[in-house]
This record gives structure tokens, C-alpha cells and sequence, in this order.
């Protein structure tokens, strides 16, 4: 696979050249942020986007507001400030506040230095959040990978491979490990409405690695681990609370309760910077409420997926009876055992109907 | 609500004219179907659909067909044709079967009659078909109602409501009965990917009744169910088999998982047309394949759902920890209990990172 480096700074290192993953799967594009509010407008309209890059973009960023502020006179309050804004482009992922976090101790660290070797510790700093993911998603990666037999079928949502993180992913690296080394995974990836990072993103990825990839809608999950398509699934994460409650794109908590109900393993990557200790549990994660126009308007004019991509789309699905609480027909509401009451309300309509002709 | 008849005879009885679902909600366009093919050509394509509506156009076509060719020398093979190419427009609402029976039943009953008289036994099974049909839903939607107390939030799925039957509609019948008696019934309505119905269809048919309706993507059902904002699912039926299981929309099935992981009462809505006490169980209900570019391509250039329509876009949800199998970082996987494990990962990070830089 062509590898597309997303996020990176500038051969003048006063800007960030992102892959501007709004404009995937269409075309593959590269802006250049040049001022904190680029950035933040970047990271707002997904632009950037996973919980990782999000770090690893803020992280620079800081980078390139000190560079910016440094000559004056105010630096310190002013970095405050570059630091409140940056930290309002996203509630949920704690990557964000934990590589920003970061950036303000160097700062604070080595505050009484000459300017020109602040800019310096900070850019280490960005350097080191950078190679740190890529070297924990490597081991993250090689963990996965140990969760899989060869010829297994994995389902995705959202997208947590190379795009939202960097090189290999969190939950697309063990997929993209196993393919480097000849084994046979294959992948249901839901769309991920609204934003359809799934379609977008991971089948773009999944194809261009060569992996079997087959794009579902969200409401399909369900349908594919019924009929035993799928032996585990892998998801991101967006913030772990201390006790294991874990935040991730919408729809995700409803796959594990499938998973769970088809008894079927359901893991969650992340690099421990995306576990916040400081939040106790679930209920403490501030959800992101976006735009009604993601979910009323659409997304492309066109084409959302790549072109060839497998598609699996059955339009109807059996609701087990053990699963309804009752079924509400002309003759009442019909309750198990389910067919002994239809046989019952049968009977009824055809009397009631023999006694209006009588 | 100014009432939308969705499929009638035309004034001279010789063409079929139906509201064309495809082009909701932007556009209230009626069509004339005039042949078998356009018949056959717009349920396959939703311009009819939902499972009674698809068994009433089926038999007013049925009828059609009988028109066309009464004065044909092979008549009867010619009406076994005409039922075999209808029935072939979709394979899972088990109506479009039931009706096509009815109607030849009539014919093989009546063949030794004049072929006028034939024609309009027909045409009197048809109409009686449409009218049970009103019939049905008008006792539906009252045993429906006796399930809701006033102010309670009901989720559907898909579009059961007077578009997809006639009149009333089912899944959707007690929530316009009561809002003609006053009570406040609001609901929260699945998109319904591939084809948007719910977006489409159920936002504009409860908008123009006046109720309460929030638009959600099919993902967020499960977060909407958390939050305690549903008191009970209301959704339709294609098919019901003799045990109870029961096929919808895609997505269906997911619901019914969620909503017992959460308590919530989980009713199915169908007139005694949609149970096949021929099928034992829904492993037997052949599932419908649609075509993969209704998940690659819009459906709509631009908006999908009707201007004003009330969204709920959380961009994330909490997984709970004990549906979580692990949580894969570059320290490991780790699985419960969470809190000790984290804490023992990152104490093993600290200590690698020591190590290697000392």
C-alpha cells in the first residue's frame, strides 16, 4: 500500500500539510494550515479527523502558535489562549487534551529559556507524540493480530486505521499487519452514517491495501453476525473512562450489544494516551452533538464509496420471535406462543367475517 | 393531515395511479401505470411499497391484466403469465403472494362465466382487498394505541405508516390516531439506510400530521434507547412467519436485540395478511439482495429529509465495560476489571520508557 502520510509539517516547518480526508475516497488531496484557525476549522469539519491524528495535529499546532507568538511580549497568556482554542475544535477524544496537556508542560517546564530553544523543546515534544503512536500502533497492531486466525472475518465501524492515527492504525493495523504477511483477513466495514467514514475511508483503504473488504450500512451489522459472517469485532476508541467505559463513533455501543447477544468477541484499540484515569466512567464522557444537516443533507454529491467495492445489501432481516414482545394485528395484539394466538386470531377474523355476512 | 391516496384506479378504471415514493419528500408526484411492465418496474423500484400496499397494487394489476386480455383466445394461461411476472417484482412481503391468490382463486372460480362478468368479480376482490385493508389498519392502529400512554416516545424504523398500507398505516396508525384524539405521542424515526424511507417517508408523514417526530440515523437507535428517551418500538412487518419470527426492513432485528438489552417493549405491526402460517420459521423467508449501488450512490442529489425535520446527531456513544471483551493498546490487550488493568499498563509503559532511556 502507497503509504499517505497525513499529517505532516511543512519543509519550512511554519505550516501542517494534512491529507484533507473530507474529500476521500473522490480525490486524494493535501491542504496546508497556516494559521491556528485553519487548524481548528480543520479538526471541526473532520478534515482531521480520529482520536490519534487529532493529538498528533493539536500537537504541532501548539507547535506553530509558539512559533508564531513567540517574538511577543505576551507569549505565555497568549499560548493559553492558543491552547483554550485549539482545545474547543472537539469535545470527546481525549487525545486532543492530552497532547495539548503535554505541549503546556515543555512550555511550563522550560519557561525561563531563551525563546528560540522553547520553540525547540516544543517541537521535540510534537515529534515525540508523532512517533509515539506510530511505534504503539505497531505494538497494538502485533497484539490484534494475535486475536485472529488466519481466514477470519472481522466487522469495523468507523475508521481507526493509518488515516485516523499513523502507519499502520489501531483497529485496521492488525488487518493491515496480517496482509503484509500473507494472511487471508477479511472485513465487513459499515458505512458510519452520518459522516460515512466507513465507506469513505476504510473501504479506501482496506482496497488500496488489497484487503477483502465489503461495505454494509450500519443497520446491517446485526444481519451479518446472525448469519455467523463474523468471528470478531474490531473497533477505535475515542476515550476510555477509567473503568473500561469506552466512547467511540455512534453506533458502536449498539455493535457490542450484537456482539454480545451473537457471542461475539468485541474489541477496542486504543493507545493508553486515549485512556483518561481522570474520568471515572462512562456517564462522565461529554458527547459531541453535531450538525442536523449531517443527518438531513448529503454528505457527496455523488458517489460514496470507492469504485468497486463490494457491497453486501440484503433488505429485510427476521426478527426472532423470542426477540418481540407482541405483534399487533386487526384481531388484537398477539403474544407467544406465537402460533397458537395467530391460529386463534385466524379463527377470529373468519367468524367475525361469517357473522357480518350471515 | 390532508390525506395522500397512495394507489388507485384512474376515472376510466384501465390504469393504476400511485404516489410515487421515490420522489418524496421533495416531490408529490402521482404516476399512471398503465402496463404490467410499469407495474412490475415501480414496486421493484419502491415507487409502491410497503408489504399491504405492494398486495394492493398487485391485485388492482392483476385486475388490469384481466382487462387487457379478456378478449384473448388463451385467457387463463395468459392471466397465469400475468401473475408469475407480478409476483417476480419482489420476493419477501409475503401480501404481493397472498393477494396474487385471492385473485385467482376468483378467476379459477368464476372461468366458466362471461368474460365481463369475470372482470368485474375481479375488480370487486380488488376493492375488497383495499378496504380490509383500511379496515385492518383502523383496528391496528386502535389495539396499537392501547399500548401507549399519553406523552410516551415511541422509536420506528423503515415507513409503516398510510403510505405503505393504506389509510391509517400500521406501525404509525396509533400515533396519528392519537394525535386526532389529542394526546401527545412523539417518536424518533430511523433513517433507514440504503433507501432513506424513514428520513423520506415517516418524517414527512408524521410532519404533516403535526406530530412530534426527531430524525435520527439508523446507528443511534441504541443511544436514544440508553438515554431512557423510548417507551416502546413500533415498527412493521413484511412477512411473520408461523412461530412468530417476522421479517422487516434491514435493521429490524438489530432493534429487537437492543431494545431487550434495554427493556423496551418491542412491537411488530401487521394486518393478518402478512402472517405466512405456510412458513414455519424465518429461516425460511427468502431475504431480498438489492442492488449495491443503493449503499454506493445517493439516492438524492441533495436534501433527504423534509426542510424543518427536528435531528438528533450525537457523533459519539459509551460502550459499557462489561460488553467489551478488551481493549487492545500497545501494552496489551486489556480486559476486566479495567480499572486494575490500566493501571498495571501504563505502569508497565512507565517502567519501558524508563528503561530505555536510562
Amino acid at each position: 500500500m502507497e503509504r499517505l502520510e497525513n499529517i505532516r509539517l511543512s519543509e519550512g516547518g511554519d505550516s501542517l500539510i494534512i491529507l484533507d480526508q473530507t474529500k476521500l475516497p473522490g480525490e486524494v488531496c493535501f491542504t496546508e494550515l497556516k494559521s491556528r484557525e485553519e487548524l481548528v476549522e480543520a479538526i471541526r469539519k473532520l478534515r482531521v479527523r480520529g482520536a490519534p491524528a487529532i493529538g498528533i495535529a493539536a500537537a504541532y499546532g501548539y507547535y506553530l502558535c509558539a512559533r508564531e507568538d513567540m517574538d511577543k511580549e505576551d507569549f505565555l497568556s497568549r499560548m493559553d489562549d492558543a491552547e483554550r482554542l485549539l482545545a474547543s475544535s472537539r469535545p470527546t477524544a481525549v487525545n486532543l487534551f492530552w497532547a495539548l496537556s503535554r505541549m503546556r508542560a515543555v512550555l511550563r517546564r522550560s519557561a525561563f529559556r531563551p525563546r528560540g530553544e522553547i520553540l525547540q523543546l516544543l517541537l521535540n515534544e510534537a515529534y515525540a507524540i508523532h512517533e509515539e503512536d506510530i511505534s504503539a500502533n505497531l505494538n497494538i497492531s502485533e497484539y490484534g493480530l494475535s486475536l485472529l486466525k488466519d481466514g477470519a472475518c472481522v466487522l469495523t465501524h468507523c475508521n481507526a486505521g493509518p488515516l485516523a492515527t499513523s502507519r499502520y492504525g489501531t483497529a485496521l493495523g492488525p488487518i493491515l499487519l496480517a496482509k503484509e504477511r500473507g494472511m487471508n483477513i477479511s472485513v465487513f466495514a459499515d458505512e458510519t452514517r452520518p459522516l460515512l467514514q466507513g465507506a469513505r475511508l476504510t473501504a479506501f483503504e482496506l482496497m488500496n491495501a488489497g484487503v477483502d473488504v465489503t461495505l454494509i450500512c450500519d443497520n446491517m451489522a446485526g444481519q451479518v453476525m446472525k448469519e455467523g459472517k463474523i468471528d470478531a469485532v474490531f473497533i477505535g476508541c475515542d476515550r476510555a473512562a477509567a473503568n473500561g467505559d469506552a466512547a467511540n463513533k455512534i453506533g458502536s455501543s449498539s455493535l457490542a450489544v450484537l456482539a454480545k447477544h451473537y457471542g461475539i468477541p468485541f474489541y477496542m484499540f486504543a493507545p493508553l494516551s486515549t485512556v483518561d484515569m481522570d474520568t471515572p466512567c462512562g456517564d462522565m464522557i461529554r458527547i459531541e452533538q453535531r450538525d442536523p444537516t449531517e443527518v438531513t443533507e448529503l454528505y457527496f454529491a455523488e458517489r460514496m464509496a470507492p469504485a468497486g467495492v463490494k457491497v453486501y445489501n440484503p433488505a429485510f432481516d427476521v426478527v426472532d420471535h423470542e426477540l418481540i414482545t407482541g405483534i399487533v394485528t386487526e384481531e388484537g395484539v398477539i403474544t407467544a406462543p406465537f402460533e397458537e394466538n395467530f391460529k386463534a386470531a385466524f379463527d377470529k377474523k373468519k367468524q367475525r367475517t361469517v357473522t357480518n355476512n350471515a
